[in-house]
């Protein structure tokens, strides 16, 4: 499992001509990375009694930082997995009809999957977006460019796995699943600029 | 050594109430996997019969990525070494007014060597985004979304890093360093928006 591999190994793994691990993974953990420093920031804010009036939503903030790093380790591996049966199915014999079709079938179903994981890796990447943001508001500012870290990082998490979202929707048959999951996108892909770039602004604010 | 850690262990220690691992050092490993998805989208096109065109190039290219990769590396535990060194010295006696002096020398040689390691990340960051950019153009098309996911995870790192240069900046009295070092952070953003935005207009443009 990749989450077992020393961060150097993991990126010569990712350097490597091996197309997996590739940049499903890699957005998978630079989310996990912001998700991870909106839990730090929280951390450090919860117990302090400078930001006492804070607490109960720094603890919300934390509960779901943690629960959204969880899910995007997860992601991680599961890109690769879903990577890894797209190539199988276009490996699959192809002589016969009977063949071809099943091949077909295969490919279709693969491509589906591999669609639908960097979709979540989108919808977790934008709830990364939205806690660092609060994280932002109301941390403890001597580790407030942690929060603005996070929120870079979550979104350059979502909008990498939005190209993965592109480049295998666009070969599904199923128009009207691949239409309903670009819909999907676009509804994450939504308003996020404008949360990171407050978020950003608000952070640079209070270091200046 | 960072490196040397599991990837689902760093995550955790960059979410735990100690200050180190910190957004540095994951400002760092979000360009090195910028770098690395470079280095994939070149060791993916050299050799291939229909790329020879650009190979040249894409082996140029490849040799700054995997050197810019080798330096983000070093980064990574750099920044936590230079954070450090700003704690330790904090933490130095003041009673006399010898004491005093000497720490308030320490801090500002500290804070010195803990702007110009972030300055050094925005310095590789910006190559990377540079290079993915070149690979976004030329590299193979079967995995230049991975290109689209390196030229991201550079522009991240970069501002990530910058907010970093920004709040050490700030307290350094030798106001001539402090404001050489944000004039060449400045030097360094300039530009890498348009680079990044083009960049994965052309990648998104590849994918439809």
């Amino acid at each position: 499992m990749i989450k077992d591999v020393p961060v150097e190994q993991f990126l010569a793994e990712l350097a490597s001509s091996s197309a997996t691990p590739g940049g499903g993974s890699a957005a998978a953990i630079i989310g996990a990375q912001g998700a991870a420093l909106v839990s730090m920031v929280c951390n450090l804010t919860i117990g302090k009694k400078k930001y006492a009036d804070v607490e109960a939503d720094m603890k919300a903030v934390l509960a779901n930082s943690e629960s959204v790093r969880e899910r995007l380790t997860g992601i991680i591996q599961d890109d690769v997995r879903a990577f890894d049966k797209v190539m199988a199915a276009y490996g699959m014999a192809k002589e016969s009809d009977a063949e071809k079709s099943a091949r077909s079938d295969a490919i279709q179903d693969a491509l589906k999957e591999a669609t639908d994981v960097p979709l979540k890796c989108c919808h977790a990447a934008r709830e990364v977006i939205d806690l660092a943001a609060v994280a932002a508001e109301k941390g403890n500012v001597n580790v407030i460019s942690d929060a603005g870290v996070g929120v870079l990082a979550g979104y350059a998490a979502l909008r990498s796995a939005a190209l993965n979202v592109f480049t295998n929707a666009r070969m599904i048959t199923d128009k009207i699943f691949a239409e309903a999951k670009l819909k999907e996108l676009e509804g994450l892909l939504s308003g996020a600029e404008g949360v990171t770039e407050k978020a950003y602004e608000v952070v640079k604010g209070k270091l200046s």
